[in-house]
């Protein structure tokens, strides 16, 4: 990639920023320190150094070892309904299921590096109160109740240093809170951790200038995914049972499927995303959405029915839609259009496997119709002037407001972090110009209506082009990117496949356009793909429905996860 | 007003465009005409001549006189329920109705110029049509089985010219229909006129190149408001039992008040807006809404249900958002906040008083709560901000689309069209000031829903500054738009009040910022306001409810008007 200066960077600016980044990483590694100064040691003692974390591909969950048992089996076995179940019985408390949740924290940031900002004081008496609850009303506070979530950082939280990865917002304190932490709290949520984004929260890949990088903890030398990553890895890591995350290009599912969890993208409008920070602010041609990362699709379920039917995000967000998390609605037969390939960017050997395994799985089952979307899927050509109208989208003012917020800091400006202000071209367009791809996007929104949701209930896709991508090498948004355009929700699921490097080593028949040579080759012609590279790395797969049927999708997603004998991570 | 060349016209280029528009205007005149040429030759022999229609304030809907007792009986004294109950008792048909309609369209357009297409003969063969199904099936199509429905021109009709008023048009022919169209068609309506909607469509008036003026039936030398002055025109003089028009910033409430019946502007994406003519492609900041004008709230109320429930506008346009017209839901204690005033202009006394004296009825019944909002209410300074802020985006393209639709013919711009490019300084704004002035209007959403609507079932507003409007002087949206910004849902109703220019002759004090200057001043400081030119003018009210909650603003409408005594007009 060339490199590029932008005005953002200045080194001289950004040095006096130096101490607030030192600051604030201080105050991490102290509320570990103090949580259980023995217990930090030992992890400390156990969990290998940053350099041999970067460079080899170890499973970091074997740290969770570190757990005495009745820890591991809380942050292991027990689902929200078990947590809640037990905790209404008397057999476990808030405070012991938070605690334990703390150290596979603290296992997870010591491992993944997926953390920006502890809550650990915060989390203890948030548990305390919700104890004393319980034994003075003999019922819970509501559906999660002693339920520890992270929250992916950029969501405001009221008197903490917000960053949104951003080192100018350093000392960023917001006096309001965002909607989904007032929603999640009343319902009884513990919070104890607030995760890691990437530079303006616009990379598939998880690194940014306070932080640095965050790990995959299934391989570690690999990326996480993002802008979600530090949720995934949290919650791959066990360190929590659910986070809330956000996507606007394939923030969540991108990260779900690195670290071989579930995420849901859901319509937007049904989540809150008030009070909180990003560059988003006022842009409606491509809308971000929040929602949640978890180790089973039944927990997202649970989630996503308490926090818009007992949440009543409404309430607080005239943004928000008051429609209630409905039962499913699943055909005797469910029909499912598949897309191998988005006939613009070819996937890796492994993905192509994963959705042929999935597909020859759901053929044999009755319970399925299958139908290959190679024959009336859009063209290369098609694609092509939709992805880049796409990415225009992303960056049609020019990145103006992403440089607002990275100039009086002058931090430099990643890889990644270039890669996209160049996407589509990276120009100011004009009102008329943004017009226009709106309109183009909303034509295709209704084409994809007509065309295929007349006939079908669902959609399998990639949810990206590889397994779990090398460190800033997550160049293509598309497969994911596409479904933001427009609007259609959808759920990444594992399906048990992981990049092999022997059987995933075959170059596949390649195409000629920009984005497939910006994937597979080098700069020199050869071609860049290295199965070597992928090791430990899973696939995931990509179910999507019909507008605001969020419902459906997720339970199909139960019904194709039951066929494939996927359980929970 | 000043004048000031816009590059949009040129008389030479428009004057090839003359040929275009006299065959248009002569198809209408024809397909009268033609229906029933002793019916069509004693109207031209009774209505009064343009030019006296122009000067004087005639109450147009005298010439209904000019139909038989059984077409008066249909088109006066029939609702929606009443129209279909007959059919399927045996005593009415489609065709018989929708002959009446014809005629009183045909009254209508003599008398306001109402229509800019009539589709008699395509009329006359769906009536037959439903006729035999009734008698085939002993059932109804739907719920407008055999209901005679006007739609806004700019909604495309397949096959047939469709302008949206722009003379560059002439000769578009669309090859899909508008998804409203689709919608009623399969609830059983009958079309048999498409009504004028000013150059722009963006005047609260109506008043083009193709069709010219169209006037007020309650006084003919009034506006019927706009942009769905056609609509409002056709509606009140029972031309058509119901109409689709459509609201970007009042045009389907300015127009219901000025001509004295009811108007709901739904809240977005509840009715379709697919398939359209319009400059609003791609436009995101202030979402148009289509919706019915009619002459009882409770026909407005039957139709949003048939339209949404039976309709499922969302299986067609995946713009829709997927909720039911749902049962209302009403507080035993209905509680207002009455906005005498918006702090910025100064509503004409017939307003006032207009207000004032509902708020004396309602305050007498026990089931309202009036609060007075005037303390709590944004300041002059602060309305100053929002008005400008909602104009400027209005006409941040610098009014490239609208240029670039106008272009074309050359047509000349109207006064109300060159006021309109000027809203908030008419400039071309950046990307990024487009999308601050959108994050300003969902800060103000947001504070009018804590503020207001966290404490107030409704607000309860003007519907406009002043009585229905002398034609060119419809100048301040502010009553209405505020609405579009926020995209709060209302419906305007009739009072039962008129301007009296003896009574509404006083002037209030005055306020010195530029919009209360524009509307109640000349140039030369004088007041303008003239209570003579008033005369015949109704007032009507404005009701606004929370978002998505519009089958309570209906409902609590209904208990308004059930204590005013607001009969069907």
């Amino acid at each position: 990639m060339t490199q590029q200066k932008f005005p953002a960077q200045d080194a001289a600016k950004f040095s006096k920023f130096e101490p607030l980044i030192e600051a604030y990483k201080k105050e991490a590694v102290a509320q570990m320190q103090q949580f259980d100064p023995a217990f930090y040691e030992k992890c400390i003692a156990t969990i290998p150094s940053e350099n041999e974390l970067d460079t080899e591909p170890i499973d970091a969950r074997q740290f969770l070892k570190l757990l005495s048992d009745e820890e591991a089996s809380i942050v292991n076995d027990l689902t929200i309904a078990d947590l809640t179940r037990k905790q209404l019985e008397g057999e476990l408390t808030a405070a012991v299921i938070t605690k334990a949740f703390i150290k596979a924290a603290i296992i997870a940031q010591l491992a993944t590096n997926c953390v920006m900002q502890f809550l650990i004081p915060e989390a203890l008496a948030r548990a305390q109160e919700l104890d004393e609850y319980l034994k003075e009303n003999k019922k819970l506070v509501g559906p999660l109740h002693g339920v520890v979530v992270s929250l992916k950082e950029h969501m405001n939280f009221k008197g903490k240093i917000t960053t949104a990865s951003y080192v100018a917002y350093l000392e960023n304190v917001p006096d309001n809170e965002a909607v989904s932490i007032t929603i999640l709290r009343k319902l009884g949520a513990v919070f104890h951790t607030r995760t890691a984004q990437p530079q303006g929260i616009m990379h598939l890949d998880t690194w940014n200038n306070i932080t640095g990088r965050t790990r995959n903890p299934l391989s570690t030398r690999l990326s996480p995914g993002g802008s979600s990553g530090g949720e995934s890895a949290m919650v791959a890591m066990h360190g929590s049972i659910i986070g809330q995350g956000s996507d606007i290009g394939g923030s969540i599912r991108a990260p779900a499927a690195f670290t071989d969890i579930f995420g849901i993208r859901p319509t937007t409008k049904r989540i809150s995303l008030l009070n909180g920070l990003s560059s988003g602010k006022g842009q409606e041609s491509i809308v971000a959405v929040q929602g949640p990362l978890a180790r089973s699709i039944d927990e997202l379920d649970a989630y996503m029915r308490a926090y818009i039917n007992e949440g009543q995000p409404w309430t607080y967000d005239p943004n928000c839609i008051p429609i209630a998390w409905r039962e499913p609605n699943l055909p005797p037969k469910i029909k499912i259009g598949v897309l191998y390939d988005d006939n613009l960017v070819t996937p890796f050997p492994a993905v192509t496997r994963a959705i042929r395994e999935t597909v020859a799985k759901l053929s044999k089952n009755p319970g399925f119709e299958i139908i290959n979307l190679k024959p009336s899927w859009f063209s290369e050509e098609e694609m092509l002037d939709i992805y880049t109208a796409n990415l225009k989208l992303y960056t049609c003012d020019g990145n103006e407001i992403q440089l607002s917020m990275w100039t009086p800091s002058g931090e430099p400006l990643l890889p990644l972090t270039e890669h996209y202000m160049k996407f589509g071209g990276g120009k100011k367009l004009s009102i008329y110009e943004n017009r226009m791809l709106n309109a183009q996007r909303d034509a295709l929104k209704l084409q994809v209506q007509q065309k295929y949701f007349s006939e079908l209930d669902f959609i399998l896709s990639p949810t990206y082009n590889g397994p779990s991508e090398i460190p800033g090498e997550s160049l293509y948004w598309g497969y994911t990117s596409f479904w933001n355009l427009l609007d259609y929700p959808n759920v990444t699921f594992p399906v048990n496949v992981a990049h092999d490097k022997e059987t995933d080593a075959g170059i596949p028949e390649l195409k000629k356009n920009e984005y497939e040579k910006m994937v597979w080759y080098k700069e020199n012609g050869d071609v860049k793909y290295d199965p070597q590279s992928y090791i430990g790395g899973p696939v995931a797969l990509q179910l999507t429905g019909k507008r605001f049927c969020d419902e459906d999708v997720v339970a199909a997603t139960k019904e194709i996860i039951s066929v494939l004998g996927v359980e929970r991570r």
